[in-house]
C-alpha cells in the first residue's frame, strides 16, 4: 500500500499561513524518516492566487535529495506541467472536474479546454527521454458529487474517464473533492471504470473526510484492490471546525487502519506521530486534527518497522 | 438496520453534568421524531458512583409512552436487572468484560462472579410472563483489546462467549470499549462466533471511534450482516478532545453512511440533525461532535422518509 501525503499541497493551499521553504523541507524530512515514500510537495498554480505554493520549484529540488521518495506535484495546465518537468518532479497530477460548473469555477475552463490542456501536457511528458519521463495522472475531481451541481452520475464519470484515456493518459485517479462519497458509490465507480477501461488505468483514490466517511471509503477501496491512498498529516486543510474545510483524511489515522488490518505501508506509526508533532510546531497557528494522535496508540501496540529504506 | 442510540447512557455517564429527567425525555422525543426506534435510556448502577443515572426508572417510564420505541437499559448485576424488569424495560444489556482485569476494575468482579450474576439475571428474565419478558443481552466488553491488559485474543472472546451462551443467554454483543478494533479483527470475531455458536446469537456491535476507525468497522460489520449498531447523538461521551473520552460513534455520521449506501435506517437525517441541535442546547456546557453536522448535508441530498411510524 502506498500512502501519498498531500498535506504540503492540499493542506497548505487551504490555509492562509505561508510556510517557509525550509519548514516544508523539514516536513518532508520528518515524514520520510517515518517511512513515507510519496509526497505531493506543491503545485504550479498562479502565485497571485496561491502564494503558499510560490516556492514549489525549490521544494521539488530539495525533495529530490531524499532517495527513493516519489516527488509528486499538481499542475492545472500545460504551463504548470512544463514547470514540473523542468523541476524534475517524478509524478505530475492534473485535476479534471467531472462537474463542468466546478471546472469553470475552479480552473476557469470547461471540459473541452481542459482536455486540450491534458493533451498538451501529455505531449510534453512523452517528449521526455524515457529515464526522465514523469508519471502523468489525471485526477477526476468531484467524481462523487459537486457542491454546486449536486449529484454527479457514474455515467458522467465514465464518459469523461473514457475521453481522458482515449487521449493517451496512462493513469486516472478518483477524487471525492466534496466529501459526498460513500462506499457503495466508490465500489460502483471503481469497478465501472475497471470494467470499461481496464484495471491498470485506476489504482489511486483521493478521499475526503468532510462527513466522517473517509476511512469507511478507504476500507472499500483497499478491499477492491486500490493501492494508493492520498491523505494529509494532521488532516491539515481538513479540520472539520474550520470554515471551508476540505476535510482531508488524516494520514496517522489512515496508517493506523491499514497497519492494524495487516496491510503493509512501510510507515512507522510512532515516528509518524512524532513527525506530526514536529510539523505542528512549525505551523502553530493552524488546527491539527486526528483521532489516533489525540488518543495515543493502544496498549500493546507493536510498532511496524519501515522497510522502505 | 437498527440504530441503537446510547447517548443517554454511554454519553451521559461520561460527563459530569447531571441532565434533568425532563431534558432526557425531550432528547428521547426528538430522536423518536427523527425515526430512531431503539434507545438505551440509562443504567441501574450505583447512584453514588453515577448520579447522572439516578433517574433511570423515571426515564424508562416516560420512554415507554412512545409507541414502537424499544426502551433499553444497562445493568451491571442481578439487582439492576430486577429494577429494569420492574420498570418495564424492553431490553436489558449486561456488560461482561473479556479482560478480567478490566472486569474487576470496572465492576469489581472477576469472570466467575460475573457469570453468576448473568445466570441470576437470566432466571429473573425467564420468570417473567412471555408477553412481558424483556430481551436479555450480554455485551462482551473489551473484545477488541483492553487499555490495561493490551491485546485480547479471539480465543478469549470465543471461550467467554461460549460460557455465556451455555448458561442460556439468547444474545451476545461485541463491544470495542477501548477503540482498538479494526475491520479484519471484527470480521474474525464475528465470523468466529457465528461459526461456533450460530448466527442468531450475535447481531449487534458497540464500536467506538477513539482512533477514528468507527465507521470503517461499521462498514465491515454491516457487510457481514450485523443489523444493530450502537451510536451516540453528537458523539456525546465521545469527543476525542476530552480527557478520557470514550469515543462513541456519532449517530448522525452513522446514519449518513448507511442511508447514502442505500441501507434503510428509518431515520430522517435532517430531523436527526435538528434533534442534535435541540439536545445540544439542553447541554450547553458539553462538547458536541460530528462531521456531518459541521459540514451540513451535501447539495442535492434527498431526505429519507421515516417508515418506522
Amino acid at each position: 500500500m502506498t500512502i501519498s501525503e498531500v498535506g504540503l499541497r492540499d493542506g497548505l493551499q487551504s490555509i492562509s499561513t505561508i510556510m517557509p521553504t525550509e519548514a516544508k523541507v523539514e516536513w518532508i524530512a520528518r515524514e520520510y524518516e517515518a517511512g513515507v515514500r510519496e509526497i505531493e510537495v506543491g503545485s504550479f498554480v498562479s502565485t497571485a492566487l496561491l502564494p503558499q505554493m510560490a516556492d514549489t520549484e525549490a521544494v521539488i529540488k530539495a525533495a529530490l535529495n531524499f532517495p527513493g521518495l516519489i516527488v509528486a506535484v499538481l499542475v492545472p495546465n500545460r504551463r504548470g506541467c512544463e514547470a514540473a518537468i523542468a523541476a524534475g518532479a517524478h509524478k505530475i497530477s492534473l485535476p479534471l472536474s467531472v462537474s463542468e460548473t466546478h471546472s469553470k469555477k475552479n480552473l476557469n475552463r470547461g471540459h473541452p479546454a481542459m482536455l486540450a490542456e491534458i493533451s498538451a501536457c501529455l505531449d510534453l511528458v512523452n517528449a521526455q527521454p524515457s529515464h526522465q519521463k514523469p508519471h502523468f495522472e489525471v485526477g477526476l475531481a468531484t467524481a462523487f458529487g459537486c457542491s454546486i451541481e449536486g449529484a454527479v452520475s457514474a455515467q458522467q464519470v465514465y464518459e469523461l474517464a473514457q475521453q481522458v484515456v482515449d487521449r493517451g493518459v496512462p493513469e486516472i485517479g478518483l477524487s471525492d473533492t466534496t466529501g459526498m462519497g460513500n462506499p457503495t458509490q466508490l465500489e460502483e465507480l471503481v469497478t465501472g471504470i475497471w470494467d470499461r477501461l481496464g484495471n491498470q488505468v485506476l489504482s489511486s483514490v483521493h478521499l475526503h473526510n468532510t462527513r466522517g466517511q473517509g476511512l469507511a471509503n478507504v476500507l472499500k477501496a483497499v478491499e477492491l484492490g486500490i493501492t494508493t491512498i492520498d491523505s494529509s498529516l494532521g488532516g491539515l486543510g481538513g479540520c472539520p471546525y474550520a470554515p471551508g474545510a476540505s476535510g482531508n483524511i488524516v494520514t496517522e489515522d489512515l496508517v493506523f487502519l491499514l497497519e492494524s488490518m495487516g496491510y503493509h505501508t512501510g510507515i512507522d506509526l510512532e515516528k509518524l506521530l512524532a513527525a506530526r508533532h514536529a510539523v505542528a510546531a512549525l505551523l502553530p497557528s493552524e488546527s491539527w486534527y486526528g483521532f489516533t494522535a489525540e488518543a495515543g496508540l493502544p496498549t500493546g501496540w507493536v510498532p511496524t518497522v519501515p522497510t522502505n529504506d
